[in-house]
């Protein structure tokens, strides 16, 4: 293993780390929060420190393969949490450690779970770190660095391939590094087109703009009002739904669409996300309408008019499809069967290639196509037919990766499901009321492994992840990990043959 | 496809089905149940009548595919369950067509959910003829009328392998005909020993002896008393808790045993399956014993001495993971860790080769060790390795059937689990209290799907399915089928292709 050189992406990552808190430390001077601007000043210069004897001299062979690209991706997400968590955790905002890594995590990995019981008493500079981790964690902060600095060779794709969310990755153009600008020169100029149109409104500050703008971006969904998006105009909250799907999209699409490329950038998976968007909200605005279920954070019933329940309805679907988790409504108050389609929409997850989470369309429908084709070789033994989509056939190898997501996915959301039910009953017996501690656990992990954000019952919108254990705390902070980084970046780190020399 | 023979085989396993209605018959004539005897000879006249002129001429191709294996297979059991139910509807001991057909196909498909609230007032014919169901349908009918018929040919294979459970079938003897011979006799053996060591005790008549030894050697679970095996003695449920231990293992195993080879015997799955039962008592008798959460079918709380306690978690934690469903306490009064361990042990299921259901703990493994597998060669992508379990390499394209088992299991959950939340949302709104709603319809699925019986909340150890709308009772009945066959032959039957010329 090229330990070199991964002590050298560590330390450029550390120290794009220190010039990324320029953002808060601009932040705190314009508002004078001077505890804040202390605590980011000090991490920025712990970061730098220590990042500039690791960064002196770029080591002699840069060569990156498979298995240092995935450690060298899970070990920046981490030391990007820890060093990022430092602000919060120096300025007292957020006083315990393990709540503020949490929060750094759930930042960076784009879940916007929170331990963070009332948002509008945070200092405005921390709030715009928490939402600046989203937007870098969006693209990847490795895709970013790979951007700008001259790293390249052609071994870092290996790089981009373990950050960027799907079963495959296509470069965009020959050089990695080209492909890496194209994507970021995307997601800045629809960030920016976004914050445009919101500052369009004047019942959101130019502040709350850029926070919408970034944690949209990203598909985070931290939030710098107590009750999320509902208090903001219905304008805001359309242009929040629109951006939210756009942000779920292939972004490989939108540099079809600018090639002039209209035919092929809507492919399969974009086709199917989209229907699986209108029927959700379909049936769940049936169901909110006809049991006039639509309640405000605070619990009181609202205007449940026909075009208020689906402008709310879309929102929501929107927010969790996208898994960017902010919220106009408590769900927590609609029936079974729309809880039982969030749920659905929150393991389903965007597009591949977008800055959503989950499990990813694409990966449904190769597998829906893999089942089929097995009932094709049940029937037709002697027939063999690959898996194709938009007309192209998959290697076998690539269907058979995809199969083997579903069971590593399966077996990590069991077991960290296992481990937080064990470790509440044992750490924290009591926290949560006997009743709601089923759904909590389960659509905690759920939230988190997918990278949500809210869940349903004591995790539910209006609520947050306080309440758990430290225990419980660092175990959803691997489930986000794993989630952003899909699955085995983060088990790579802690297979014992990785380490062997 | 050879139509001739399809029809050839309905035909036989029809009048099988009347020869197996003369256990009804008898008992009706022992106990003087005049409605239930007429109902019952009714029925097997009709089966009779209809199965004579398919029978009378066997095929003169008597081969037999894939293909064809999987629909006899699927539309055996459809047929077996359509007239097993009519001793029900004919005697009106289940006034309702659709119930009488889903308790039918809950008895054949050994899952013992039921949707009679009180099975004491039932005829003892009809309660014999439903745990004789479960006892057929553990090891499956046409393995049966392939020890007996000389229906030979080496493609009887197919029809083997699509009806038993488990990854893969082996041959114990080269001869199928003989194989299916052997693996009945020891069925036939366990039963038998079952019942003597029951009828021991003073407290268990004969009557409730035969049905207790038949519903657990096919790990079904219908019972006799309301309150399941509360009220029977320690001695017997200790019994109980045993043989429902033996029935989820390889009953490959047990020829082993009887042929010396004592440690070919003890392989992988059944280590890692008694390592799964021992765990989970362990962690559920803590947390029932720590809580103090031992209760009775009628609601009091029992006796919460560590004995009693690990007494009854032993036979819950067996009877769910024999996916038999006998019951001794409410465990819908235990906490949500404990749920769900429970939940997961649905999932897993007996061994394969059993007459368990469930996902199989060999699958389980051959995933473990597939997701293993693809680490080492992200790790070492030059290393080409095979799955290998008990020493022995597995194809890739087993390994490929099981993770496209996983895929096509987890499409059907979900699949199935939204039909039923739209179904009884429309069809049966306000059946079941809205707070569990969500659990009765997961815990539905899930106890159907993997052959279980009781599930949690509305289909709780107290409760039964009558609740359940037409439409849902039909969904839960193909998931039953669908999970008894292991999902493709009821699929293929469902697949246009299949019925092409």
């Amino acid at each position: 293993m090229n330990h070199k050189m991964i002590r050298y992406t560590l330390g450029v990552i550390l120290s794009f780390e220190a010039v990324f808190l320029l953002i808060p430390i601009i932040t705190a001077l314009c508002y004078g929060e001077w505890d804040a601007l202390f605590a980011t000043l000090l991490t920025a210069a712990i970061c730098l420190a220590i990042s500039l004897p690791f960064i002196a001299k770029q080591p002699k062979t840069t060569e990156v393969f498979a298995k240092e690209g995935f450690v060298i991706v899970s070990l920046s997400w981490i030391v990007l949490s820890f060093f990022g968590c430092l602000p919060f955790f120096f300025s007292r905002s957020i006083p315990n450690f393990i709540d503020a890594f949490f929060e750094t995590v759930s930042g960076f990995t784009t879940t916007g779970s929170s331990i963070i019981p009332s948002v509008e008493d945070m200092p405005k500079s921390m709030l715009i770190w928490r939402s600046f981790t989203h937007w870098i964690g969006g693209m990847g902060v490795l895709v970013f660095v790979m951007a700008i600095l001259p790293l390249s060779g052609a071994q870092n794709m290996h790089i981009m391939r373990a950050e960027s969310p799907g079963p495959t990755v296509s470069k965009l153009v020959p050089r990695v590094k080209k492909t890496a600008s194209i994507l970021y020169l995307i997601y800045i100029a629809l960030t920016v087109l976004m914050f445009f149109m919101l500052v369009f409104d004047p019942g959101i500050t130019v502040f709350e703009a850029i926070n919408t703008a970034m944690a949209t971006a990203g598909t985070g969904g931290f939030g710098f009002r107590n009750d999320s998006m509902f208090s903001m105009s219905s304008y805001v909250q359309i242009i929040v739904t629109v951006f939210m799907l756009l942000f779920s999209l292939n972004f490989n699409s939108y540099y079809l669409i600018l090639k002039g490329k209209i035919r092929d950038a809507f492919n399969t998976e974009i086709i199917v996300f989209l229907c699986i968007v209108v029927s959700a909200i379909a049936i769940i605005t049936a169901d909110v309408y006809l049991n006039n279920s639509l309640v405000s954070p605070s619990g009181e019933a609202i205007n449940g008019s026909f075009g208020n329940v689906l402008k709310h309805v879309s929102f929501n679907v929107g927010s969790i499809i996208s898994t960017t988790g902010f919220g106009t409504v408590d769900f927590q108050h609609w029936s079974a069967l729309s809880h039982f389609i969030l749920i659905m929409l929150m393991f389903c997850g965007a597009c591949a290639g977008s800055t959503g989470g989950g499990f990813k369309v694409s990966r449904i429908v190769i597998l829906f196509k893999a089942m089929l084709r097995e009932f094709g070789n049940l029937i037709h033994p002697n027939q063999v037919k690959k898996v194709s989509i938009d007309d192209k056939p998959l290697d076998n190898s690539a269907v058979h990766s995809v199969l083997t997501y579903l069971t590593t996915y399966v077996f990590i959301f069991f077991g960290s499901l296992l481990l937080l039910f064990v470790g509440e009953s044992v750490f924290n017996p009591g926290a949560v009321d006997p009743s709601a501690n089923f759904m909590t656990n389960f659509t905690a992990v759920t939230a988190c492994f997918n990278n949500i954000g809210p869940g349903l019952e004591a995790v539910g919108p209006t609520q947050n992840f306080a309440h758990f254990s430290p225990v419980g705390k660092l175990i959803l902070s691997f489930d986000m990990l794993a989630g952003r980084l899909e699955l085995f970046p983060m088990l790579i780190l802690f297979t014992p043959s990785t380490w062997k020399k």
